[in-house]
């Protein structure tokens, strides 16, 4: 398999970061999808990398190192969809992360640092290293979901 | 706004990538839930530069830099959800991107090449560099989207 590892210098917003801005006349429906979309590919590159976690597949840092890149840009990319204007929007998003934002933020921001640590180890191939980071990432989305998600 | 900008070292996989190995078993809805996914957040983040380049919102450097960097992580992810399996599954994808490869990546590669040259210009804070880049991207989507999506 082809894997062409492109060095960049990439820089990444944090939550709150300027993407909002221009989103702010979005429909409620469209920032929805965005939000829901940003979930979904975050599931798309997490799991591969839990798979070789629990070693239901063989570890491949190349594979590791990518999804990781991945997860660390899309986990940034959710939370300017949460806001008030969606709350009628069919979703399985409970009401706290509306009414409690503090929460919420540090909900958010705790899967931006977890995936941030795991990018960092993934690029640079240091196996030892997304194993201890990888512990945090899953347990931020498990947070998040059992506090703001329905089931 | 805050805005806060971390540099980070970051490696993007071109088409064919590393993340197909682990996808090769994934459901033909959920691949295509994953490529419309991306393609979602596409438009999220191009919207906003677009708008500026005709001058319908400011130009602001920092949205710029964060939503190129995002569109140039995105155009990578779309495309191995694009495979035989998934022909059967609601969609507005025409069957020549499955029976006619070779254009159809030469499509993807297309998109990729162009978000990676807006993404090196935008985070270099290069205005000019930006307005010369966008177009090729625009080009590249309108593209893929003649070539190989119903209306």
């Amino acid at each position: 398999m082809r894997t062409k590892l492109l060095a960049a210098a990439v820089a990444v917003a944090a939550l709150g970061g300027a993407s909002l801005q221009a989103l702010a006349q979005a429909k409620p429906d469209v920032l929805v999808k965005q939000r829901q979309a940003a979930m979904t590919l975050q599931g798309k590159y997490l799991g591969p990398i839990g798979a070789m976690m629990k070693g239901a597949a063989p570890y491949n840092a190349d594979v590791v190192a990518v999804n990781a890149t991945y997860l660390e840009n899309l986990a940034r990319m959710p939370w300017d969809g949460f806001v008030a204007s969606t709350q009628g929007e069919k979703s399985k998003t409970k009401p706290a992360a509306f009414t409690d934002a503090a929460k919420f933020k540090a909900a958010a921001d705790a899967l931006e640092e977890a995936t941030a640590k795991l990018g960092a180890a993934a690029r640079a191939k240091n196996e030892a290293g997304v194993r201890a980071a990888f512990g945090p990432v899953a347990k931020a989305c498990g947070n998040c979901h059992d506090n703001f998600r329905e089931k």
